[in-house]
């Protein structure tokens, strides 16, 4: 097989990602794309990486890790209730395999249609595998959903279910070769989550505060309580979880351990004041769920049946 | 040494490069950055990333790297003329390693206080070791410096000197002891480029096409001319060549294959018509040197002493 140019390799693979937008005045192919910013809206950015072997299996099918490298930044947009406006793709590649290429752009465009934002530049390299995307969306003035703006005696809320994609995780680790549906749900949980855009859009001036489950709830709550210098109570039995991590995982604590400590999940944690509460409407109150209430000091108390317990866990991270 | 977390390190390092800005609403530590564009000009972005061992030594002195980083970025805003606004910095490092994190940060910060530009957010993921810096500036509407408008009878110039970052190149690999500092000079060309953003600036206006050299001159030309589809004559007398090249490689046809084909000067190439030639200011023709002309045609004629002749080279590209 021949190889193509860097410049030939960019052009063939990218060029079809370039949805038409009012925002691209130049997209891919100069030394900077230019942008059109509306008048009366701030600016959202979010920059992620994802590292073959850290955050993904370098065998994924390369179409659900172009999905996913997407859709984990359109979460922090969806966090801060954001709508998604363009992105930038630099991707290290070990060499120029067509397939492949071929294969991760397929998800990377079929996320970027479902999601409506075109990819406007970028960067191709040559080294271990890694993809880093940045995402731009727009937002009100003054309306975004902050870390820091939690306050005693707001309810916590979880969008979805928690613990999936810790469980696929640990389904894709045990290299079982034949899966159930269950299994194969949980996989596809870690592998082509769903960023909740359209909630974090809803609960502009409604929610207080609010964070996507990257690492865990217990490690993300926890970045809320920080910045917003409170701290929780979360009730162990009010934790959502899916029929199939309730079947893969018959005990309430392991199942509790997946919500609480494992990351991937991509849902929302958000914090509603008691007299807004009632502003939730019935179509967000049917994908979310009430897990506890911001209280005085700090750190998260776990409950269960009215009482303070103790569950094992860490959360994930990169340098310990 | 213990180990730090990675939100301790993010926290750490990187807080200090927050430079107040009247564009940044909101800076690290959310899931977004939020930022105030302006409402009469266009936002400009272009992001790159530098893998080590291909794009750097991993034995590089981390603040040179920090340093370039930046720089190699902000040379894609020179390039269209754009003024700097922001930039976010995604890292992969192989371990928290506090001294190299604190001398990498600290060129980072010499490079973004020089250039005026706050960091507003970023991501910190372990493996092997890469950089990844999206930058974003303003320019007004209509103005930037594109690589598709070169006209036929344009002049084609260059900023500063060529080749001085491909022969700094040429003595590292040669990994001599005992540096003169003719080859000092070479080394830090390449190590710490100097982003032309204020001539980009005065060529709006000025200029029909710019891009940065970053691939070499023959590569980078090239590029205008695919985009704006002409050709180019460049006379291989008028290169500007410096007096630390010029002693370093005795024979100009080095001298020549350096200036054409090597990469990292990042220097602008840009086109002038003849009628905004007279617009090019004292300052500018003291920092630029005309190389050749726009022809009709495709492609880049090389020419000596009035003859066409054909030199050795070929530029860099990851994938071959």
């Amino acid at each position: 097989m021949s190889t193509i140019s860097e410049f030939e390799l960019i052009k063939q693979y990218f060029d079809e990602i370039t949805i038409a937008s009012h925002f691209v005045e130049l997209g891919i192919g100069d030394d900077c794309a230019l942008l059109r910013c509306p008048t009366d809206k701030q600016l959202a950015v979010s920059v992620d990486t994802l590292v073959a072997g850290v955050h993904f299996f370098p065998d994924v099918a390369p179409d659900r890790l172009g999905y996913k490298c997407l859709a984990v930044n359109l979460s922090d947009l969806a966090a801060m209730g954001a709508t998604p406006a363009w992105f930038t793709l630099a991707i290290t590649l070990p060499e120029a395999n067509a397939g492949w290429l071929a294969s991760f752009t397929q998800g990377l465009a079929e996320a970027a249609k479902r999601y409506d934002i075109p990819l406007v530049g970028g960067d191709t390299t040559k080294g271990p595998l890694s993809i880093t995307i940045q995402v731009h969306g727009f937002i009100e003035h003054g309306q975004a959903l902050r870390r820091d703006q939690a306050k005693v005696g707001d309810s916590i809320y979880v969008s979805g279910t928690l613990g999936d994609a810790g469980a696929g995780l640990a389904i894709k680790q045990s290299e079982a070769t034949s899966l159930s549906s269950d299994q194969d749900y949980l996989i596809e949980r870690l592998e082509c989550p769903t960023p909740r855009l359209s909630i974090g859009q809803d609960l502009l001036g409604i929610a207080n505060a609010a964070i996507d489950i990257s690492d865990g709830l217990i490690a993300d709550l926890g970045h809320i309580l920080t910045a917003s210098k409170v701290g929780a109570e979360l009730k162990l039995g009010s934790l959502p979880i899916s029929p199939a991590l309730s079947r893969y995982a018959d005990s309430v604590d392991v199942q509790s351990q997946f919500a609480l400590y494992s990351g991937d999940d991509y849902e929302l944690c958000f914090t509603v004041s008691a007299e807004k509460t009632a502003m939730l409407s019935d179509d967000l109150l049917k994908q979310c769920q009430k897990v506890g209430q911001i209280t005085s000091g700090q750190g998260v108390r776990l409950m269960q049946h009215g009482q303070p317990i103790e569950l094992e866990g860490r959360s994930y991270d990169h340098f310990q």
